[in-house]
């Protein structure tokens, strides 16, 4: 074992804590994951479950920087969202230290649009760490989940970003909705043709509230297989997404997410007309170790 | 009692069943309402249901015609769509009988757009109802509900439709959403404010999932209180739904529905530019009178 860690990079979410030990040039030395999202942590137990679970690496590293939901309100520390246009630089001056020097938590992003703030929390990590892991300074991404986030990056800063509630409501419609009665019960396998005309429809349509019951009379008519009702649902929120981003034809968007979702969201990108550069590596890590390059000479 | 019931008029839904005995000319001689919606209906037992709760009333009328959900796969007979365009006529001419001449199904309506079929069950009695009540041929309709209705009419018939499932999306995300955590448990009083910015928003913004997660964001940063936020929610759905209408201004829209919903729609109607006219009385006797009327003499 050498003793050439130079951050502790913690990525704190809702239901999952990952850290990783990096070396002098931000190299993985170690990676290890948990269970103990901080919706298992009791309010004060903080301290106590970070100790338990990278003491030994916080003790060899000289800095540990946490991202993620453990900066919200009913995390460790809150962090205020750093304001719009934002970069490594910004968000290093704005970090929410817990032990001065040594253990920060950094804060999220939040821009203004539309009449409303908008806010993310651990994606600008993985924007700062993806144009670090492909060289650039400028680039559209989107990285899908839950609440998918699409972000404006120029001159290396998030000028500005919007989420779409896509996970979420697919997971609405597909457990909860009157759609949920044609579904099958278990997850059923990907049906690609059903997706892909699901997207084009969506990406014609109007909005989710008409096209999303298709997926009901398709079934009552029986022109349309449960398996594939899957895939179309999963098609029509995804398209409707990328409707409202406007027109997409010719544009490089850059996807951050997990396989499965990166492998969906590149084949609706293409019916919408844009170039999908998938970003797999893990850019947390990266993201927050150039969140440490930028902190002042300590 | 005068024995001068012409038809036995029944609107039996999901949840709820009710009845009117009509006089010669249409008229309402008596109501009655109970709680043996089709869910409470085991298989088989629709006739011994009708016959105690309407037994008497179906002896004294030659007919009875029952529209909703008591049509569907689960009801008491399915009574296969109607295609549009279709007006009371074409519907007199596709009844589901189940005693030849006495007790006849109303059929729904389907269409086909945007390459997926679609349907209603029981709307289409309330519009045709509503055309008689106000002494029209041609109109727009919208039906507001779980599941919207937008209808267009030409010369009393149904030339087209489109569902819209507001309803059921606002439902989705005041109780099983991340949105539910910073609405108040409990409805809270209207806000007409809140929800008029919101219409205002929806017809601006370029859908629902984005729209929504303003909910969280403005909950987040204390721009609007807890009560405020639900009718912004409503105002954000029921204006996505008008947003996907297209250009509604000048548009003369007949509203079909309760009455503090109705009274949502006038205002978000209004908003849009659009002129309301609300429909309060009872439509769905008049509906079914005027099927009994295309009918040809027995």
């Amino acid at each position: 074992m050498v003793d050439n860690a130079t951050l502790l990079a913690i990525d704190w979410g809702t239901s999952s804590l990952r850290g990783a030990l990096l070396g002098a040039d931000g190299a993985v030395l170690d990676e290890r994951a948990s269970s103990r999202g901080i919706l298992t942590v009791e309010p004060g137990g903080f301290p106590a479950v970070f100790e338990a679970e990278f003491g030994d690496w916080h003790a060899r590293a000289p800095l540990t920087l946490i991202s993620g939901m453990a900066g919200s309100k009913q995390g460790w520390v809150e962090a205020p969202y750093c304001a719009c246009p934002a970069g490594a630089a910004d968000i290093a001056g704005t970090l929410a230290w817990i032990a001065p020097g040594r253990i920060a938590i950094v804060p999220g992003l939040t821009c203004e649009h539309d009449g409303a703030p908008d806010v993310m929390r651990g994606e600008e990590v993985q924007i700062f760490g993806t144009l670090d892991l492909l060289g650039l300074a400028d680039g559209r991404f989107v990285l899908p989940g839950t609440h998918s986030k699409w972000a404006d990056v120029q001159d290396g800063r998030v000028r500005g970003f919007a989420t779409a509630m896509t996970g979420e409501f697919y997971a609405l419609l597909r457990k909860h909705s009157i759609l949920a009665r044609t579904l099958p019960a278990d997850e059923a396998a990907f049906d690609a043709a059903a997706f892909d005309d699901a997207v084009r429809g969506a990406l014609a349509a109007r909005g989710l509230l008409g096209s999303a019951f298709t997926v009901r009379t398709l079934a009552l008519f029986e022109r349309l297989g449960a398996a594939a009702l899957e895939s179309r649902l999963s098609g029509l929120v995804i398209g409707e997404e990328l409707r409202a981003q406007g027109d997409l034809r010719g544009q490089d968007v850059i996807v951050i997410g997990s396989a499965g979702l990166t492998a969906r969201y590149e084949r609706a990108l293409a019916i919408a007309g844009a170039r999908a550069r998938p970003m797999h590596a893990q850019a947390t890590w990266r993201g927050l170790w150039n969140v440490a390059r930028s902190l002042p000479a300590r």
